[in-house]
């Protein structure tokens, strides 16, 4: 008698990605990692969320009680004020619209626990986020594509796909993409805001990236750009501009889906800490948050220069073609004629220095074989450049085996 | 175009509790609420947590980047090392066995989600806990039960019915019973496990009230009496014995299971808090636990007390059973010929005074028509003896009626 036998359909679907296999190749003393999509951890506002803390359990002892399923009263007001303020809603919702999650990640499985199912479709950017894919096809659904240009999805082939295979559902991250680092631009939202519109397709929009603009603020966001719409339920994030360990991102949802989440969320977990949430809500209305947000803007704005820079000098004359973002931490590299999955594992081996193949990043791997994703993010300039000459060694002799 | 169409079958299926609708009641100013299952909040060690909190994002800032998901690796190792000590399991597991969750309820929703789907069967105590019926259903399974006795679920009737529906897996709460205060017995649990044995049900051991027993320790773990069978699933959590704000249930799983358990958890939410994890480690391992489980089971042992005499002077000569719980925090009250549904709405509104009806704690709600559930982890003898009066004051009106 074993579990195994016992999984359900979901969990006999699951299969590691190749994210963490390479996960465990870069883990190697003396590796240098272009592989982590996370924020770098000095920038983490340390000594202000531990004061932070430290009033919040002062003054608010009550809140180490069970809290409300749809999180901290105090940041969902603050959230719903930030979002009207910056434009990227354009009314004020209220908290009431605001469900906090542990993360974008816990909200895209909680949207996929009430909406998805077998027998539905999903379309996706050609590439897109592996863990929202995971997430997607745990629940049976099927995946379709939308191929990319440099300023987003084509709009005649995602209406090709969305009238010939009538997806209930697209699902976008339109700044700064994880991986591509591709904006979608305010042009082309409205082509596909239309299409949507006229074939019944609701969006998730999930901006998480959207503060980390190294020039100019990127375009406006579908829900601004629609008007508010209902259809497009938002998706943020802090742990990208704080901390991913706070775990605390949040959607912006119609009245009816947030009824309905909240009960949901009783029986995922009841309800998420409100020491962390209030902590946070406490960091983000006692310090200087623009400003925090200026020296994350200039810090990755530096280490993209000092990659960009660096891969310019030692690779791309090998031939690697560059995507160069103007926010965000992804670089997205293209080597014609390699298979990336097999090279970045040679890579990592022989000259340690980690990346992620881009075959992790469609739902047809194929479609990313020559695709190779470099995160700047906790990259200093100093480890850019080495960096990068092991990437280049690394190619020479790859193509010379 | 809403999104209410597009609600998949989980969604669909999920109906508000009477809880739910009883909480929204009690909520009145001036209620004594009888209700509240949850600990009260002037024993939470809020000092002690505080300087935890302080000490571990002033040593380990790292805590704030993205997390394993198996969570917090000393936090683990304390647990498994603890569960050993006390005897609730035969051998030290390692951390690589303990996967920690955001609360007990998200270790149910987990091992849900790995395990059920339409088709299949869950046997319960009748009755059992709410939250944890409501999370089985959702996904689509059909609940079976058992009927208790003093001792537990009875042996026979859980045989026939474990002969002729053949469910998969077991779901106990063992240790003084949310609802009905009950424990299962030594002997009764060896019965049991015989049975599950020979008709190949897997047990999932839900035991959060363990720790708060008044005279004696309660009867020894299933997982222990099965010799640490892999058969079973034992889940455990702070939230009853530090505090529920921190999030903090755990989930000891055979080796097989923890590995897609990992697998899983990345797609719900990548991972959970370190800085909460760590800090309620750091709690453990630098507070003498002991002696805050003690007065712990002081403080509760006085409140059952105070709330059973009370209950036995003023409302039990007027027909109403009690169920006297040796742990934990609930009353089994049962008022024959009386539909305590209604009367607990009465006797909310009419003489503010808060129960829950036992019709929310069974499969079949007709079941728990004459019970009431009546909490006194918040209650002090005051309000224990003013509110006996209200609630017997409202069974005399409502019997007049």
């Amino acid at each position: 008698m074993t579990w195994q036998k016992l999984y359900n359909e979901r969990v006999r679907s699951l299969t590691p990605s190749i994210i963490q296999e390479m996960r465990d190749l870069i883990s190697v003393p003396g590796t240098i990692s272009f592989a982590a999509g996370e924020p770098s951890s000095e920038l983490y506002p340390v000594t202000e969320l531990r004061s932070a803390f430290g009033r919040v359990l002062e003054n608010s002892p009550e809140l180490l009680a069970y809290a409300s399923p749809a999180g901290d009263p105090c940041l969902r007001e603050w959230i719903s004020s930030w979002l009207y303020r910056k434009g990227y809603s354009l009314e004020e919702k209220g908290s009431d619209r605001i469900l906090l999650t542990n993360g974008s990640q816990a909200g895209l499985n909680i949207l996929s626990l009430m909406f998805l199912e077998k027998g539905r479709k999903i379309i996706l950017e050609d590439p897109s986020y592996t863990e929202a894919m995971l997430t997607f096809s745990k629940e049976g659904v099927e995946l379709l594509t939308v191929p990319m240009d440099d300023e987003g999805p084509v709009p005649d082939l995602f209406e090709k796909v969305v009238r010939e295979e009538k997806p209930e559902l697209y699902y976008t991250i339109p700044t700064f993409q994880n991986p591509s680092g591709i904006s979608v631009s305010e042009k082309r939202k409205l082509q596909i805001l239309d299409i949507a519109d006229r074939y019944g397709v609701r969006i998730i929009e999930d901006d998480p990236y959207r503060q980390l603009w190294f020039d100019s603020a990127p375009p406006s966001t579908y829900l601004a750009l629609s008007g508010d719409s209902e259809n497009i339920i938002y998706l943020g994030s802090f742990s990208k501009i704080i901390a991913p360990g706070i775990r605390c991102g949040y959607a912006l949802l119609p009245p009816e889906v947030m009824k309905k989440a909240m009960e949901l969320r009783v029986l995922l977990e009841i309800g998420l800490s409100s020491v962390l949430q209030r902590s946070v809500f406490e960091f983000l209305s006692t310090s200087d948050f623009e400003a925090h947000l200026v020296h994350l803007r200039e810090v990755y704005r530096s280490r993209r220069d000092a990659m960009v820079n660096s891969l310019n000098k030692n690779i791309v004359p090998h031939g690697m073609g560059l995507g160069v973002p103007e926010g965000g931490f992804f670089i997205w590299g293209r080597i014609p004629g390699i298979d990336t999955s097999e090279f970045a594992r040679f890579a990592a081996k022989e000259e340690k220095i980690g990346t992620v193949p881009g075959s992790g990043f469609f739902a047809v791997p194929d479609h990313g074989s020559e695709f190779l994703r470099l995160s700047f993010a906790q990259v200093t300039p100093e480890e850019a450049e080495e960096g990068s000459e092991r990437l280049a060694r690394a190619l020479i002799r790859y193509k010379g085996r």
